[in-house]
């Protein structure tokens, strides 16, 4: 029996979450997940220079490819707060570690929210407490809820599938809303799981599935400084150990993008303010790099989501957007479908105006560029430009 | 006698505008300039790969370094219309010629507004027409207002310098507001001086001016498809001919960096929906490619314009920019300064919120930002980031 899809929980996983007040009285704002037993572990982080001292911390910790607890809270993201601010990384690590028992090398920490502000330590410190001594009372979903910061809705995902001849989970919950353009990527993932899986194996699941998943919504190297994606596999689901090249891994794979996927998308959709999803396809270019600067540069003009915000069908921002990113290409024959409709035919108009805005109504724009320059495609998921999205960020820290 | 600054006009130069109904009905919407005489010309345009025909026609034309007539219309930029757009711009130039008595090589032809819509060659042709028997009616003011589309007010900048021992005026005619973002920066800008300026040198200055003064507010390659700088000078001040390396041609290029910088300001303030310039400085840059990224990235960060504009002095923004620009540092190095204030040292708060966010209270806001990692700097200009620019975006084609 598969049991629903918001219980599947991974064997041998506890979750707690506390209200510490770190930033709002009375918000669940720290989260705590524990697997029973060491697993096996791997990250993915933000590239930016400038990134929180948790990173350097957890990737260091992650060189022995092991983990059984994640510490994470929201609110303030312990960037920028100097030595004290490293000093404070570390021992919410430390202090979790010791009161659940689990090894501080085996314990990761993530902070999100306000740069540059210290961390209220009398606040995390009674967090942790609640944490360690509620742990095994929540769900997971408790933990999607707690880490968010300017998402509208909490972030769970979660997936059953056979591999080695057992049933096992894999559950992940994230937070990311604020991806309007990928400068303001602030994510975080957590994907658990109680397959036994090879490390490096699935080190290379996880760097493949995040590239192909939350990369097309967060531009390579414009990442927030907290962006972190953590997966843990602990085994308990009893199956023989999935191994790299196996038809097993590529199942792990294909599920954990299913997963992360799903998740992406959801980021989008919360996009601060945003009314729409904007799915991006830029197919018929030279080179596979041509058609990732095409489909970055228009996800990310303010002059394209606006417009389809507006439901004004203004191809020629789209085509103008292309123009400036660097791909190789001829504009008269560039071909632009909104959702089925060919709007736009060796570079001039093939529609009306009328039947072209009609095709913005909808939730979801599909928006297709076939820039007929040779075979290579690339995806982006973005969302539209609205005013809320000013009133969110003019006044996010007050 | 120096005449009073709005009303400063070369020797031998006349203007038009007409009213043609191009995109509205009732406002000017064409304009001409003309020398009496030929003069020396020069252009800089567009990096975008899909751009108007008449930047190719214009550069086509610009190869003999000559130039007497620039006829130009908002409202339309004839841009992705096809074989008959491309005719539709000849007609335009050739038209123009004819009536007023220059030949066709040496008229320039400029269109902005609205990309992939036909030209309503019917209200061209009368406008055409108008300009030509209007010719000498009005005045390079008038022709800044005729070229506005989403300009909240012209933009007109003049200076007089004595060079070769003789008086002479430069005046130069722009557009632009669209400026919030280098991606949509969608300007024009008509340089016209008396003074006599051998060819060569006069196509360096405009070179390096506009990399110094407009490129500063449009990243390179983040171009609309019709930027176009033109100059002409004609040489009727009577001057000894202004030589390269000399230090007449100095002075030329610091007064036309002068105007050019003047404009390039008001295309800021004008951005749309602006409620405040944000000056930018990067210093201390290990490199000059370093500083140019850095603060490239700040300025088109949505979140930081979203901050300036909600008074909010969130640095952490700044410095994530900085971190994902690309740009070689250390965070913990890094010094900023909202105006004179010192707000961050070695990558920490140095002061409190409240008065950083007081410093943002005024119409102009410097942002001073210290690496810390070399001897190198970058400057550029931006503006903050309103609801309001959502509102003119959402609907600018309606």
């Amino acid at each position: 029996m598969i049991i629903p899809k918001n219980k599947k929980i991974p064997k041998g996983f506890r979750f707690a979450v506390a209200s510490a007040g770190i930033k709002h009285k009375g918000r669940a704002d720290m989260g705590l997940i524990v697997s029973d037993v060491e697993a096996a572990a791997a990250g993915v982080f933000t590239t930016n220079r400038v990134r929180a001292f948790n990173i350097d911390l957890n990737k260091k910790k992650l060189r022995y490819g092991r983990g059984q607890a994640i510490v994470v809270n929201s609110g303030n993201a312990n960037v920028c707060t100097g030595k004290q601010g490293e000093k404070d990384t570390i021992y919410m690590a430390d202090s979790t570690a010791q009161l659940i028992g689990v090894a501080p090398g085996r314990t990761f920490v993530c902070s999100t929210g306000v740069i540059g502000t210290p961390m209220p330590m009398d606040n995390v410190r009674k967090g942790i407490n609640t944490l360690a001594r509620d742990l095994g009372k929540h769900s997971i979903s408790d933990v999607s809820n707690a880490i968010m910061t300017t998402d509208r809705f909490p972030k769970t995902s979660s997936r059953q599938i056979m591999v080695g001849g057992k049933m096992v989970t894999i559950t992940a919950s994230a937070k990311g809303a604020g991806m309007i353009d990928p400068n303001m990527a602030t994510m975080l993932c957590f994907i658990i799981t109680d397959a036994r899986i090879e490390g490096s194996a699935m080190k290379k699941v996880l760097k493949d599935v995040v590239n192909d998943t939350f990369n097309t919504i967060t531009v390579d190297g414009d990442m927030s400084t907290s962006d972190t994606v953590l997966m843990m596999a602990n085994g308990l689901a009893g199956n023989k150990i999935i191994k790299p090249g196996s038809k097993d891994i590529k199942k792990v794979k294909a599920t954990v993008h299913d997963i992360c996927y799903e998740l992406a998308e959801m980021m989008v959709k919360d996009g601060e303010g945003a009314t729409k999803i904007i799915d991006i396809e830029v197919k018929g270019a030279k080179t596979k790099a041509d058609a990732r600067k095409a489909a970055d540069a228009i996800a990310n003009s303010l002059l394209v989501k606006t417009a389809i915000y507006g439901n004004d069908a203004n191809w020629g921002r789209i085509i103008a957007a292309a123009g400036y990113s660097g791909a190789n290409f001829n504009h008269r024959k560039v071909s632009i479908f909104f959702n089925r409709l060919l709007a736009v035919k060796n570079g001039v108009s093939a529609t009306t105006d009328k039947a072209a805005n009609a095709e913005l109504k909808k939730k979801k724009v599909k928006i297709t560029i076939d820039l007929n320059a040779g075979k290579c495609a690339a995806a982006a998921l973005s969302c539209d430009l609205t005013e809320e999205y000013i009133r969110i960020n003019a006044g996010y820290r007050t």
